[in-house]
């Protein structure tokens, strides 16, 4: 399994595994052709170095997606704090591993990228999330908030 | 009260709020002369045009500082995220209405990049924080999860 950046023909299965999820199938819907909003967050994403979309291949098929965001600060002594976000592997190749070795080379990602701390939030819902990444040394310390502003 | 971008000669009066709380103590400490990782920061976050570091500044006074990230990503139909990071009062007037009118200032700058999410992240212990942010209309949906890479 090789972890690469994500290339703008890769959006629509992108947006397939977001949308192939208990929460992400109330927000994300794969319709032909895709929303256009689709391909600008692509273009802006590729555009920032500080933002990575990732595609896990394997023997040429797409298995899996996270998107790696480098976030500089001045706490903790200045750490870079690295951020994923929209995690998905293929549904059916769920609980095989994938995201384990996923993690594994975005945490490689991380620190090449002199990233100290590694974050991200996960729905209160997501047990079974939970459970990996503690078993991946997370600690679940915070409490995730959003606000809807449309 | 305006918020505005920090200097880079604000950087002391920042990290002086990020130290003077009660978590934030044990990983910022005013010394002189200040870690050049500090300053460092704060020029990755001046350069990005998707980070902002933000100071509250009252009768020319800094009262406070907060962290805006957009985020820019697939999900939610290619809507921008807001994060929001490191938000501090100045202690002596904390329980003012400070922070309300910052984050007040803060979903305008978001909604003006056209964010359609705001969200951070609190430490589980700051339950006056989730009482304040819930106030604002933020939701207490996720499990915010840290792994330290170093």
């Amino acid at each position: 399994m090789i972890l690469r950046d994500a290339r703008r023909e890769d959006v629509p299965a992108i947006v397939a595994m977001l949308a192939d999820d208990e929460l992400g199938a109330a927000r994300d819907k794969i319709v032909d052709p895709l929303p256009q909003a689709y391909y600008d967050a692509y273009d802006e994403i590729a555009a920032d170095p500080n933002n990575q979309l990732l595609i896990a291949e394997m023997d040429g098929e797409i298995v899996g997606t996270m998107q790696l965001t480098v976030l500089p600060g001045l706490s903790h002594r200045g750490a870079r704090h690295a951020q994923i976000e929209a995690v998905r592997v293929a549904s059916h190749l769920r609980g095989k591993g994938m995201g384990r070795q996923m993690m594994a080379l975005a945490i490689e990602i991380a620190r090449a990228r002199g990233c100290g701390i590694m974050q991200l939030s996960s729905h209160k819902t997501r047990m079974d999330a939970h459970r990996f990444y503690e078993q991946l040394g997370f600690v679940a310390s915070h409490v995730g908030m959003k606000l809807s502003l449309s």
